[in-house]
């Protein structure tokens, strides 16, 4: 029996009837109420799971009649309200009904063939639209050619189609769409910038969003939460972009993985919503599934602003939610910071660098390209001249912070100081052009400097504010903008300038619609349901640590090819076995056996759809790469494990590979049987049940198919 | 002895005393003044070179005394007072003293890698001007270095430098450096543009640049004179782009080649100096040497807006003013043309070719990206909406441009009307984004539509006026803008919104300067001055025919590395004889045996630079392509021509051969002796005596170094 102030990691456990804040100390970071009948219970658990997290949430869970007397985090009010599969117990995998889906273009017309694939006729989402901000150069027919396809295939489906120009997906969903307390999945890392308006969004693989819309649920993995209470209020010439710099400090870049990072505190009123989601769209580099702001006066200003105020809803956590972690920003304290190379948490004061010789300054990009960073900008550089020695470029986020500036005078004091300006898009952000000069010092408002992504191998790349990014371009040095005098003081606007006149509703009738695809544009590979029983040739036999590079290459000479399955299969393992396309096409596919650690690197989809594209049926290894063996279940691939790794000695190149009761072993979740070379042997097929379906299914797509 | 009135290829010859202008018919296009003792030569030459075009300017430049009192072309009153070398002898190279230069950066660095290579401290024209406005994408860190090289070698030299961002070159030096009766040379084909003001301005090879800095002339043949007279005055929703669009629907692309189109007649007061510039601009697409415009007026309203007024000086033909060929536009019954599929000279009239269905509209370039311009397009724009199935870019041809329709409100009416905003630059029309989509329609305001250039071989690309572009893009189908009700009129600003901040001035003091030379800048291969005799091996021997892309391919892999002449002397020849570069480097080069018309193709410089930095001395050959051989006198590379045929079947690859008396024999201008495999031969070598020199010195670099 516990009594109330029982501290356990951090928590105070008590009765409710009992509980008393006064009794709590100042390292209490939560108070649980729980009845008795419970308490011995979630004593067990914390021990249990000691080192692992706690899973409080599982008990509230079970005990549903207690569960709203129970404290809840923002975030794990927005999932319970969407919950639609699994518990909420930290880690384990919970299924949520998705409200709203974004793609942009880079991502887009894969989520769209894959949607297509489903063979859902209309989105079953509250709303899902289609932006184009990535790759808006268009150096080659193939980028028109999917802007056109997913502008006829949103039309058809009832996607809304943001035009190239219109702005950077976040930054107008932000303005446009976002709404407090609805969930988002977006096929861009920096979705989670809607958490600024207090929504719950995550980004996600183009075939969670295809399923999404498809009106399936999108997993994730319970998330722990983090509270990040900011105190006091910035001083002039510190920004939103220095407190999550801070937090980047503070958790580092993978302090937020499997984590949804709140924010709370008396600063919060101080903040914007565009300075909030600021923060929230930088909790990607955080590593954080995603980040989140309440929704409170300031959000409904904005969005009255905006013209939406119907979809205000308040958002608080509860005083006595429980959270995993705890930080602290004391904005009082704060000063202007700067990620330097080559990492996002890499940082420190801009005074303690010092005055680096400065080359280009980029303003822009979905971290820092609203409105009111853009008023800023220009402000500072009203009336002065760009330093000769610095190339400055400002991408406003937006068709409507663009008109706004225009209209107001704003975008000419920017122009007369000597700026370049860029579309609205997500321009040098992601390496559509502005690679800074050999080893160039770059100060960017953007949300990442890994080495090399600039596309100048040696540049030297700092992420930093508006403020500082403005001020440095005056003076051609590092510059911390505290000593350029008063500050400018920018008002959020009443109104802001309402024209969707780039955003293309989906058609009325969508028969009508014909659906466009460019010579680039290939049909998408569909797994089909298991057979009862299997038998191919082994088309490739690997050795260990094969990487998805190895089974398909990227780089920029195969990326336009993203959406021609057909050709980008022509490298399928090339540098492993050139022959292993043609040898698939010849005997229509087959087994692929691979040795440990099969798959790992990144978690490009592709390197299991060209397979399947191939007619690989099966992947059997010693071991899988995690996300790897997800993709494989997700396109219908079976990834098997020999149950005996000495079997990977005695079955070679060109055998034929019986699996002759495939189907049932699969559905019954036990060992698969395999017969090669006169051999029988078993395999494991180690998955979820949800994975098992789609398996059977034969492939992710399919399973959701069935299920809607 | 002939009479007033007698006409010979459309001209009227007689005495000017007995001159009536009545007696002249209206076929008759100009009048030859001259005195009886000429007349009998004057038709004389007539007569042999009847079907060669008329040397009436031979007949004047060899009577000084009378040359006053005949009447002269614009054009031939600016060669005339700039004329250092040569006569004036139609299809005789002239060689001019040159006031003014510009540069792009696509073709820049390398003017500026030969400019320094001549030693030359500071530039000796009036002006020189650096400007970046092509590769303004930047993906990866070449472009940035030759924008850092090109800024630093600027200031060193006393050359300006137009920041990136500040606009395209022919627009910027309109605005701000151009000026009446001054000669411009610039690196680029549309350096015409000049011609808008009054100014002589030509397009050139960047070598040709870099000797006009250095105090060099500029060599052309004495071009031919032709007249365009302009009747009646533009109707609404008919642009300048039509009068050059049936100019060259007349004249055809190849029309102009040899020849300065000058325009004249009543039209031309009712022409603004932008207008003016349109039409210039795209004379490079009749192959003209330039075209050129009266100065009046206009002009001096013009340059007194931006601040230049005593720059004006008036220009105007004399009225006995004689001219090779004559042409009419009566702009009262011009209507909206198209340059159709895939030429500038496929014209035709916008309401014949129909309502073609309309992907993009691109509205911009140096031809079609003036104030007046964006005006035009933005009064047609306000208020309404671009078509959903039209993606429409603009590109403000300067930052005066872009600061002005910001200030104005006009930029606000653009953006609204939702258009793609694009970077004061080239942009799209060289090719830098915006490829549209597979066998996308495409209305371009550019000047050149040859198949492929957009970046998708199957788009079909129409030249039309911004009127046309901005009409039809509301529409979403080819659209006459006749049909669109009252035009809009717009005047040409009192006073244009001046700022050079982003033009920066040359160093006060130049030793202050480093030339900053990133890791893809190397520095440029430099002759050597004639040696007495010469001996090596033959390190290749090819077949007829070879083209300049045998000799060093391009394509996008390659031209990133123009500044990098070691970098891609690595491919020189390597379709044709992969071991060649590696040969060169192991035997310090040789020669080179060609078959005949070797060099034909491309007239890209590096062809003669990379061998020239392999070591090869001497090219002996059948025959050469006209260009090429030049590019390898250039160079400092001896081209060499077999007497006899004959001989270079007697010769091999690896035999050693020698001119022992090189440097005398090319001195004397007679033949070269050559000796190879205990065998004597004569080769010829066919130059100029200009070219002699620069083979003595080791190069036209050498040569104009040695002269200045």
């Amino acid at each position: 029996m516990l009594k109330c102030g029982t501290i356990i990691k951090g928590f105070a456990l008590c009765d409710k009837a009992s509980f008393d804040k006064n009794d709590l100390g100042t390292e209490k970071t939560g108070v649980f109420f729980v009845e008795k009948a419970v308490e011995a219970a979630i004593l067990l658990r914390f021990r249990k799971n000691a080192g692992h997290g706690m899973s409080d949430t599982r008990v509230r869970d079970k005990n549903k009649e207690r569960f709203d007397i129970m404290g809840m985090t923002i975030a794990e009010k927005i999932l319970k309200a969407h919950l639609v599969d699994g518990e909420m117990v930290k880690g384990e995998e919970i299924g949520l009904r998705i409200d709203q889906t974004l793609t942009q273009d880079a991502t887009g017309t894969m989520a769209y063939l894959q949607f297509e694939a489903m063979g859902v006729d209309q989105v079953k989402t509250e709303r899902s639209v289609a932006y184009i901000d990535h790759n808006t150069l268009q150096s080659g027919f193939e980028n028109a050619d999917d802007h056109k396809y997913i502008g006829t295939v949103a039309k058809k489906h009832g996607i809304y189609y943001s035009k190239a120009g219109n702005g950077i997906c976040h930054q107008v969903h932000l303005e446009r769409f976002g709404a407090p307390g609805k969930t988002l999945i977006g096929s861009d890392s920096h979705t989670p910038t809607g958490g600024g308006i207090g929504m719950l969004a995550f980004g996600a693989g183009g075939l969670d969003v295809a399923v999404a819309m498809g009106g399936g649920a999108y997993y994730i993995p319970m998330p722990k939460m983090v509270r990040v209470t900011l105190t006091g209020k910035l001083k002039p010439w510190v920004a939103a972009k220095d407190i999550i710099l801070d937090v980047l400090r503070q958790m580092t870049v993978k302090g937020g993985v499997g984590k949804i990072v709140e924010y709370a505190g008396p600063g919060v009123a101080t903040l914007s919503v565009p300075e909030r989601a600021t923060i929230t769209n930088m909790g990607a580099e955080l590593g954080a599934t995603t980040s989140i702001f309440p929704s409170d006066e300031v959000t409904r200003a904005f969005l009255k602003a905006q013209g939406r105020e119907e979809v205000y809803v308040p958002l608080a956590s509860d005083p006595d939610a429980v959270y995993d972690e705890e930080y602290m920003v004391d904005l009082d304290n704060l000063v202007p910071l700067a990620a330097m190379p080559h990492m996002p948490d890499n940082v420190k004061p801009v005074s303690e660098i010092g005055e680096i010789k400065v080359n280009q300054c980029c303003i822009g990009s979905c971290t820092n390209s609203s409105y009111y960073d853009m008023m800023k900008v220009a402000a500072i550089l009203k009336g002065k001249h760009v330093h000769p020695d610095v190339s400055l470029t400002i991408s406003p986020g937006s068709m409507q912070v663009f008109n706004m500036l225009a209209k107001n005078g704003a975008l000419s004091d920017i122009i007369a100081a000597g700026a370049r300006i860029l579309e609205c898009a997500c321009g040098p952000c992601i390496g559509m052009g502005q690679s800074p000069e050999s080893a160039g010092v770059s100060l960017r408002t953007f949300n990442r400097n890994f080495e090399g992504r600039s596309g100048t191998q040696d540049a030297q790349i700092y992420l930093v504010s508006p403020e500082v990014a403005a001020a440095s371009a005056l003076t051609g040095v590092l510059t911390d903008p505290r000593t350029l005098g008063e500050a400018p003081e920018i008002q959020m606007p009443e109104h802001f300038d309402i024209n969707d006149s780039m955003i293309i509703p989906p058609a009325e009738d969508p028969s009508t619609v014909e659906v466009r695809r460019g010579p680039n544009i290939k049909p998408f590979p569909l797994g089909h349901e298991l057979e009862d029983s299997y038998a191919g040739k082994i088309v490739l036999k690997t050795e260990d640590n094969i990487t998805t590079d190895h089974i398909l290459p990227a780089g920029s000479k195969l990326l336009p090819y993203r959406s021609n399955i057909p050709y980008y299969s022509n490298y399928c393992f090339i540098n492993v076995d050139p022959k292993f396309p043609a040898r698939c096409q010849e005997q229509g596919g087959g087994v692929i056996v691979g040795g440990a650690n099969y798959g790992q690197g990144s978690s490009r989809e592709h390197a299991a759809l060209v397979p399947l594209y191939l007619g690989v049926r099966a992947v059997l290894t010693k071991s899988f790469a995690r996300i790897h063996k997800a993709n494989l279940v997700n396109s219908g691939i079976i990834p098997l494990t020999f149950a005996d790794p000495a079997d990977y000695d005695k079955i070679n190149l060109g055998d034929v590979i019986s699996l002759p009761n495939i189907r049932e072993e699969i559905a019954a979740g036990g060992q698969v049987t395999v017969v090669c070379g006169g051999r029988t042997f078993k395999a494991d097929c180690d998955v979820s049940d949800r994975q098992r379906g789609a398996l059977l299914a034969g492939g992710t797509l399919n399973y959701a198919k069935k299920q809607h």
